[in-house]
């Protein structure tokens, strides 16, 4: 009698970070983008045939694909599409993580990680960043069983270059490397174009960043057939229809205007230059960001009273109980007018003891 | 050197069923709804606010639990929510099923299940249906490792009511099992009420079928705290956010708006038990149905043939080359007009030899 219970899964509750749906706040706590979705993907939601929605999705979602496939100059077998980029990567980690020696990553990075890696009963080992929070990739050439690392990684918002991931991939050829491009499109380096070269990497992106899509859910992963293909069969095997019809309306046209991207991940970068130097003034130490968010400290000042104070003046910005990074906070990039707020705010915060 | 390829995922890849997408096709293959999805829903897709999909949507899509909670008198936290009830069922397998028994699902069933417990290593047995294509309750009183079987069966059509789902749960005190009702609302018995009294029977059900959302993915299920809590544990361990925004508002309005989920599915059962009579009219033998689907063999005719046929003339129907099924057809059942013309090319390939 109710030996059922002895074979639930045991697992720690996962518990994401805050949502608040409070409204005037100011939300820089989840890395969203602070624009709208491209005015041509917009218009795609409201022409859509709601009629249509009566029948199953592509189930491959083949036109989105294609509109990938076209913007990175490769083909539609090299492109990999899921319900957002933990959906990708969650997969393959199950394509491709199958040795039973231990796979790679950082220990201050992505917090979904070790979750997926207990949820899939994955080895794995975290090297230490070294102290200025860059990876060292002498940490990454020994026997692995797969390696996968943000790139930029997150929560540091520091970028390495074509250098760093070619030395990476060359001292990998027996394991699957998967670089997490979520936050790329904000001045980072992509190695898209690497997929063509090593066989073994696997590239995955984001709608939900660089794109403001995160309420629609569209991840992709860009690598050789020999990737996609066991990918797909994975993929296949979980869920037929990942990736609604809307998604794909939406992600054509948003993957289509180029113009508006730029113009948006510009304005995004501009802003983040612009905090930077303004904290910079204020004594903060500030991480040289790639991403749509800063990693900040401050000597003098304890940033979990920061953030707390930040939130009770209704500023959301994002704050980790965690070894090495418990004097940090990541601040989401938002509009101009809510960087003002920001900075107004962390002033008062600072002179409060005045 | 490539030693990463022998930590591939080795995997048949599945093959969904064909969705041809030309045009001027009779498509019964894929058991859609032949309605437009809720007037209701297809008003809140015009009016929703394109610019908040920047934003992530609710982790826990609490909106939408609520409504489906409402509608089947449940507590929210008895409602879970995924990407299609195929994501559901997936985390449910690895949620319940971790036991080294077997788990056990009829012969003829979903095609998926077997899919799923090669991706997740779970072991399974298929008792066979009796000859009229009913569960054999027998089979299903041993030691297991859980059950999981559709109720309306697939592609059966054949519903069991409360009597045998009450025996199965009275046998299974010590499995954890899952009644798949993803074809329930044309006319079958649903268990939803018996999981108050069962804290071990979990139920799944979809938008695909009978609110005509299909392209829009969103599954469910319904069951005890102690069930819903370490489904929930495993989806915050895979994927945060599996609903999307348009989806949940859309789902809400479809749940709200009972009315017109009423009278098409009366509509369907009405088109249904016609196509019953004249199919019998012409010398087949029909299943009781209580789907959207009717499953039809004739001891005269071979129904590979049948399908060819009015596949050749754009008239999509399913064919299983099956053990034991493979002279039997799935139709899904469509508009008036598309039954019309259904019978019309039947009638021509009975008559084609003479």
């Amino acid at each position: 009698m109710n030996e059922w219970k002895n074979n639930l899964r045991k697992i720690k509750p996962y518990v994401p970070g805050e949502q608040s749906k409070e409204k005037n706040i100011v939300k820089l706590n989840a890395n969203e983008n602070p624009y709208p979705p491209s005015p041509k993907a917009i218009e795609a939601l409201k022409a859509f045939n709601a009629e249509s929605l009566r029948l199953y999705p592509h189930a491959d979602a083949t036109p989105l694909k294609a509109a990938i496939a076209e913007y990175y100059g490769v083909e539609i077998e090299n492109v990999f599409l899921g319900n957002g980029s933990d959906d990708v990567i969650a997969l393959a980690f199950q394509a491709f993580f199958n040795s039973e020696k231990p796979i790679l990553f950082p220990d201050i990075t992505y917090s979904f990680y070790p979750v997926w890696c207990e949820l899939f009963k994955i080895p794995f080992k975290t090297p230490a960043l070294n102290k200025d929070f860059r990876i060292n990739i002498d940490d990454y050439s020994g026997e692995n069983g797969g390696i996968v690392f943000p790139n930029p990684n997150a929560p540091t918002s520091i970028c390495e270059g074509e250098e760093f991931i070619r030395k990476m991939l060359d001292n990998n050829t027996d394991s699957v490397v998967i670089v997490d491009e979520a936050y790329v499109d904000f001045g980072g380096y992509s190695s898209v174009k690497l997929t063509k070269e090593y066989e073994n990497l696997l590239v995955t992106g984001t709608f939900s960043k660089s794109r403001s899509l995160a309420g629609l859910r569209i991840g992709f992963a860009i690598g050789s057939r020999a990737l996609v293909s066991v990918l797909e069969a994975v993929k296949n095997s979980y869920n037929s229809y990942t990736v609604d019809a809307l998604s794909i309306a939406m992600g054509i046209e948003s993957v289509n205007d180029d113009e508006y991207f730029k113009a948006t991940t510009a304005k995004i970068i501009n802003t983040r230059e612009r905090l930077k130097t303004e904290l910079e003034a204020l004594g903060f130490e500030v991480l040289n960001s790639s991403t749509n968010f800063i990693f900040a400290t401050h000597k003098k000042y304890n940033m979990k009273e920061m953030f707390e104070f930040l939130k009770a003046r209704k500023v959301f910005i994002r704050y980790f109980n965690l070894p090495r990074i418990d004097n940090y906070v990541r601040i989401t990039i938002g509009t101009d007018i809510e960087t003002d707020i920001l900075i107004s705010e962390i002033n008062n915060f600072l002179n409060k003891g005045e």
